[in-house]
């Protein structure tokens, strides 16, 4: 068998057997596989799809393709959620130390911002001195002390899908259901939660535009997950707009420290809250009700932002920052974006996205520097009326750099209509642990 | 614009404009594009086809890629003749000299062994000291002065074709035909042929299994090659077992004087007299029966070869190694492979090609040293009756070597079935400089 054959069955519609999509995973993770025959691999996998068995067999190879995390041999179940990405999703800060608050522990491996979109990881690194490198004993240890840890999942942990998806990035073959569900799920699959929420983003703002595409996706991940024997469930919900009022690192912790204060409420304090419930219903059995007052509890006692400030100096931070936002400073130049008519407005997260990326807040590509300082506050939302001059949304910037490309990027994100365009569902479905 | 663009709008079937070809062939050419993203272009293209208008700008952007070979301002009209490669298919050998005999100038690239396919270049190489590498000033004056060259295209000729087909190569993205068609046609383009043959191979020694994909293919060539205002015709023809009765570098240049001679009557000799006389009615007007008369003519003046030992000398080669086959010596190693039942033969041209490959007469990878005494002699043919114990095939090799892997492969290009198996016509069509 060559790597060469294996593409070749693809290309030409065949089911590949288990043995050679192992075979071929352990060529892309020891070298053999050329970075060009992976490239026609994936695009070959877009023409063609995976069949359920395909898609579980190259999941289960790239998640032991490196380390494999051990499970700690107590204090399960252990939780874990993961998004597909957006703007403005800061719902892992949020619901992390929420579910260790109520009694689940919570392992998250997370990710960085990369073009329009936002990673965990930065925003977490705005609080001074904290690290998301830890070692997988780090990482086990500090969730079972502390019942929570957000990090950055080492080089050794499934090296297969960091190779495939360096090469996707640049060949215009991440849209695909397979790749992107084996991807997702090889690094849960790498870590040991027992319970995993995965949040799948439709809309303007997400890679995969339309909802049932976006129940798909969920879909795939969710059986993959079952197969393996991990507790599975998922939510589709809408990224046509951003969920929180802040774009940009620190802004986005200011934020979610204040959905934990209880002092937020927007759609990104929903959504969080909503995802914390789901995840105790599955990970503790209890009903909606019970779920939804245990969240509740933990954020009127400060429990929750208690289990913030433990994770974040457990992880060498300055948790002072949580409380006194000085520590947090935002960039010191301001501009806004005003209304250029009368009308109903509609907002689009990408543009705004990288209106941030323009201020520095984000990254053109991977290995850019990130201004944590940098922000866009949204001060208006889809379907609210407004009249030419009122202001929209304000950039925070470096007061050196020039915000003439940022402001044009972030009107891009506004258009004024004759009349209120129709918002789509926040939650647009509900993948529960028990349905299939 | 950027490759990934590019690569995108492929992906999702649209078809490219000549802006988005272009750059895409200046950034292969230039570096930009990686290997990667050539192989997801190339396979996006095996998956989504072309316009004939897309796979023209391909072409004429390939052929544009790099240095373009100056027409030489006197002695044309020129030809050339292209085939699409197979095992004992030396015609190249025995037309060109033909054509140069009745007046018509030859100019002609080939290409090295590869696999079970042979190459001119390698079978030219067989005379003692001739040169393939020539510059385009050597080989456009040799053309006009001998009447014919034969030479490799050098590294500045189409390099965005050289760098697409060696991702190709490793990626499984032959088979396409736009692929095909623009690599071939690109190199045609790049030099000054007025008048061009394809010869497209169909069955089972050929890229192109099936007949009707050959005549496609052809017909997408001709039209490529007319669009560019080259005189085109083109024969779709059997490659199920090999035309000569030879295989391997110093046999078939043998084989090649012997036609050129007179002395050898088979398919190999059809073909490339008919493929002469083709060409001759394309590039002078004349009838059927004049040209047929004309390479007649040729080769009984002794013309024909005439011209082959110029064109050799021309390119420093020893040309009395047309007179005196000691130059050419064959391996003095022999084995016989034996029919193993009474019956109807059916021969195989992959094997066999194979087999020499074996011996150390053709290459596995490029780069590989090629052993020009190495030879398979052909005895028996489809459709032949044959006795358990007849001799269907000899080989000659190098006695340091041993012969057993090689036996075992020209065994497969054998067998012996209880009815004579149906020959397919050797010429299955021909599309005429006037066909449309």
């Amino acid at each position: 068998m060559t790597v060469y054959d294996v593409i070749d069955r693809k290309k030409r519609g065949f089911a590949l057997t288990e043995g050679e999509i192992r075979f071929f995973v352990q060529a892309v993770t020891d070298g053999r596989a050329s970075d060009a025959q992976i490239a026609a691999f994936c695009m070959a996998v877009l023409w063609r799809g995976m069949t359920e068995e395909e898609c579980f067999f190259l999941t289960d190879a790239m998640a032991r393709s490196g380390d494999i995390i051990p499970r700690p041999a107590a204090g399960g179940p252990f939780a874990d959620k993961h998004s597909t990405g957006g703007v403005s999703d800061s719902t892992s800060l949020i619901l992390v130390p929420v579910l260790a608050a109520c009694g689940v522990r919570c392992a998250k491996y997370s990710g960085r911002a990369l073009g329009h979109t936002g990673g965990t990881l930065d925003k977490l690194e705005s609080f001074p001195g904290l690290r998301v490198s830890l070692t997988a004993e780090e990482f086990a240890r500090q969730v079972e002390e502390v019942g929570c840890a957000i990090a950055g999942q080492t080089a050794r942990i499934v090296p297969a899908d960091k190779r495939m998806y360096a090469v996707r990035d640049v060949t215009a073959t991440v849209d695909s259901i397979p790749l992107i569900a084996s991807s997702v799920m090889s690094k849960k699959l790498a870590s040991f939660a027992d319970v995993i929420l995965l949040d799948v983003k439709y809309g303007e703002g997400a890679f995969v535009r339309a909802p049932e595409d976006a129940v798909r996706l969920a879909r795939t991940m969710v059986s993959l997950g079952r197969r393996a024997g991990r507790t599975m469930c998922a939510r589709v919900t809408c990224m046509d707009e951003p969920p929180g009022d802040w774009v940009g690192c620190r802004a986005e912790v200011r934020e979610a420290v204040g959905v934990l204060r209880g002092e937020v409420k927007n759609d990104l304090s929903a959504l969080s809250l909503s995802h914390a419930a789901l995840l105790l219903r599955a990970a503790l059995g209890m009903t909606a009700e019970q779920a939804d007052r245990r969240v509740r509890a933990a954020l009127d006692s400060g429990a929750a932002l208690q289990k913030l400030r433990a994770m974040v100096a457990a992880q060498g931070g300055d948790a002072r920052a949580a409380d006194d936002f000085s520590l947090l400073p935002l960039a010191a130049g301001r501009a806004a974006v005003r209304a250029e008519a009368d009308g109903y407005l509609r907002v689009r997260a990408t543009p705004l996205g990288l209106a941030c990326v323009e201020l520095g807040g984000g990254r053109q590509k991977a290995g850019d520097a990130v201004d944590a300082g940098a922000a866009l506050h949204l001060l208006r939302r889809t379907g609210d009326a407004v009249r030419r001059g009122d202001v929209l949304a304000e950039l925070y910037f470096d007061p050196a750099r020039d915000p003439a490309a940022a402001l044009g990027r972030a009107r891009e994100g506004f258009s004024v209509e004759g009349a209120p365009p129709v918002r789509q569902p926040l939650v647009y479905c509900t993948i529960d642990k028990e349905d299939d």
